[in-house]
């Protein structure tokens, strides 16, 4: 059983934190990225444990889903050590003294990062590994060196203490300062820590609402810091009247696949499908969902969630129910998927329609009528995470009159795919204008989201021993520098 | 006479500048590089009539003080073109679709930046031309790619308005997008454009309570935005007793030369040295501020702001007055400097002390007694844009266990050198730490400040037709390129 951090605890492990602090400020990138990939094999020893409570405690089934995030999880922390490795993050950049600069003399100036302290986290529950205790926000920030403070999520809490005493042990074992990490509990317990002076940035996955509350604490303390919010995204799907002709029956399974994958608990779920008017894919569509399985959901405060969201949905007198199964089958043996469907011109009148987020297996159609109401129904949207366009090769001069539609809303563009299923890689990107984060400046994924707990700092004419090694004239870590702006 | 812009004009010149940041998206790198060169070009040329208005205005001097803020102006704008140019900012990032990547199956993905859309840019009264209508915010905006509103100081609206209408000019002749840049007057009309859920981004340079005021507004929207804020900054240099041997003199000269330098009126005025007990340099700092000539302020509400903070100090038992002038002299003629002793011991035990930022000719004398107690003091400061050191050669070591305070202190570290006076470069780094900025992961002055106004996309799967220039396979920019991992 494990109970909630009392607030003097939560002191003791933020002090333990600030320690590591200092000590990770002054560790190399080399060893972070050993750190790592210890943290990494200490996960992929422990595999079989870890799955096993997350089976118990989230209904995700073991195979292919939860050892393909366990595979995730492990290929994240090693994908940070190839960045650690790469150097480029450090930014390194040297201006040398030149009394010729044209807007008068200029002193030597050389600038690189530095972590900003200790990281909380809070916890998604859609991702109980990926996104969860050693997920992808504790590995950007210890990559950073950063200690990491875990508000663990309570739809699996045995999996949290379990997968946290596994980094602990690796980190240590790979010598790495006590104190680099830790996990707390309880919503108190989390907002307590967020309010701590000695917390320096703060990362969030979840809903609109608590990330809302969250990023409001974090901008309300004495000494803001940054809070990097992941909330909520529709991810509109556009298909344009080519593609149905060419390719209907595979974008309504393709559809129907992606929106019901994981049962709907993805923040990339696509949420709408924009389909002309006269697509003629109903029976597609309903055949698509009728394959789809019962699925579990993660924990019962999502279910009554995603219940009473579909409810309201589906009370609205604009919206057709194309498939609107029980939602309160009276037992335990979980949902099928819901799919709705409204005209662009209903969709537009009605704000209630349009803000939705239903996490969970629903989606909805949107039918408009010719390029000009897409175009209203794009601009009526709110950002998001992504946002795809299936269409055909002979369409290519419609959609560029959309892409500057598309890129307003949306982190993450695709071609002819399906959201769902994010790669972590050099060149990804996940995130977005608000709502789908509070910080659209970043990516909570893929390589890049290292750089949300790094500050630049500037050194002016300091002799070469004081610099730390990525400023030194010697370049002994040999990384890419730019050197009086030149690459 | 310049009148406060009313609500109704407000919507009209953010409805032109959403209008101009949908042109500005499809505008190349080298479009924009002209129109900075066309603006610097434009103020050049204006060069005469903007520094009479300033002079009026702001009761700086000239020469040699707004000759080289004209400079700087020009110079900022004609770096950023520089910037775009390099072509490094876009960071684009290319990582093929690879069926063997670790994780599972990668798709094509593809990453670079887009501008955020219009910026509202809240400027300063210190530098009326470096820091305001076309200033550094104003510049790296541009560069972006992101219309531009500023909220005009009142401190010089004369010279914000016809500083405006040189840039609307160059930038119209040069080909920019109507829209692209306006000015607005008032302190509601920069709430009420703050606020219009258009604006996409904010910076400001300012007090800690203007600033943070603003930064609530920004977040508390429905939609919060970026809010770039650069605040307050006590700017501490530390002084070992290895420099006060070597050249105490000199170190009491340069000081009251930095502190005193624009009436003090700099971000990075010295606000506190730091000297070791028995340092015996009273009567060369005495000397150094006899030398000051008399200086006006910039205004009358900054003047009373002025005295009335120094007023406090001078107040508080534990303070020493080294320098104390009649601080209301009953004319317009100006300050001499004030400059405060206080004991680290009773520093450290007084908040009020401890907090204080005085915009204006001001320092303060802490007298630190050994190691321990100068330790205390960095660890109690609250970080700020810059922290410097003067030490000798022979000090090094003892340097080295300060640097981590320091860094936790402030954005910018100087050796044996003074904060004000802030070189543009590649490397340069002006920020911190609230209360320093709202945002410690940027800089808003040297070339990095474009990226406050740059979010990534990435394209997933896109035909190469279709992609933005940086991404298309055959790199048509030339751009350096992150490849599959390879830079």
């Amino acid at each position: 059983m494990i109970v909630d951090t009392p607030p003097e605890r939560i002191d003791e492990i933020v002090a333990a934190a600030t320690r590591a602090a200092t000590q990770l400020a002054e560790s190399t990138p080399a060893q972070r990225a050993a750190w790592l990939h210890a943290a990494a094999d200490g996960l992929d020893k422990a595999g079989d444990e870890l799955i096993a409570l997350a089976v118990r405690e989230t209904h995700l089934p073991e195979q292919p889903r939860l050892r393909s995030e366990l595979a995730r999880t492990v290929f994240q922390l090693r994908l940070f050590s190839e960045v650690l490795d790469d150097g480029e993050f450090l930014r390194a950049t040297i201006d040398h003294a030149d009394p010729a600069w044209p807007m008068g003399p200029r002193p030597d100036i050389r600038r690189t990062v530095v972590p900003l302290g200790p990281v909380l986290v809070f916890t998604a529950s859609n991702f109980p590994l990926a996104l969860s205790v050693a997920g992808h926000d504790t590995a950007a920030a210890l990559a950073a060196g950063c200690p990491v403070i875990v508000k663990a999520h309570p739809g699996h809490p045995e999996l949290s203490a379990r997968t946290r005493d596994v980094l602990v042990a690796a980190l240590a074992a790979a010598g790495a300062p006590e104190g680099v990490f830790d996990n707390i509990y309880g919503v108190d317990a989390g907002t307590t820590a967020l309010r701590h002076p000695d917390i320096q940035a703060a990362a969030f996955t979840g809903s609109v609402p608590g990330g809302r509350a969250l990023f409001d604490i974090a901008n309300a303390r004495p000494r803001p810091i940054p809070f990097y919010g992941e909330l909520g995204s529709l991810n509109p799907v556009v298909v344009t009247a080519g593609a149905v002709t060419a390719r209907g029956t595979e974008i309504a399974r393709g559809f129907v696949g992606s929106f019901t994958l994981g049962a709907g608990q993805f923040c990339t779920k696509p949420g709408l499908l924009l389909l002309p008017v006269g697509h003629g894919l109903e029976q597609d569509l309903l055949d698509a969902v009728a394959a789809v399985p019962e699925q579990r959901m993660l924990n019962d405060r999502i279910a009554a969630g995603y219940r009473a969201g579909v409810a309201v949905l589906r009370e609205q007198a604009s919206i057709a129910r194309l498939v609107a199964p029980d939602l309160d089958p009276g037992d335990d043996s979980g949902f099928r998927p819901t799919l709705l469907r409204v005209r662009a011109a209903d969709f537009l009148s009605d704000r209630e329609i349009l803000d939705r987020e239903c996490f969970g297996p629903e989606s909805m159609i949107i039918e408009y009528d010719g390029k000009e109401e897409l175009r209203a129904v794009l601009n009526a949207l709110e950002p998001g995470l992504t946002a795809t366009v299936h269409a055909e090769d002979s369409e290519h001069e419609q959609v560029r009159m959309l892409l500057p539609l598309l890129t307003r809303l949306a982190g993450r563009l695709l071609w002819n795919g399906w959201p769902t299923g994010i790669t972590l890689s050099w060149a990804q990107q996940h995130g977005g204008p608000y709502p789908a984060t509070t910080s659209p400046q970043f990516t909570s994924m893929g390589a890049a989201a290292i750089e949300r707990f790094l500050r630049p700092v500037a050194w002016q004419d300091f002799p070469d021993a004081l610099l730390p090694a990525p400023l030194r004239e010697a370049n002994p870590w040999r990384l890419p520098r730019r050197v009086d702006g030149k690459r």
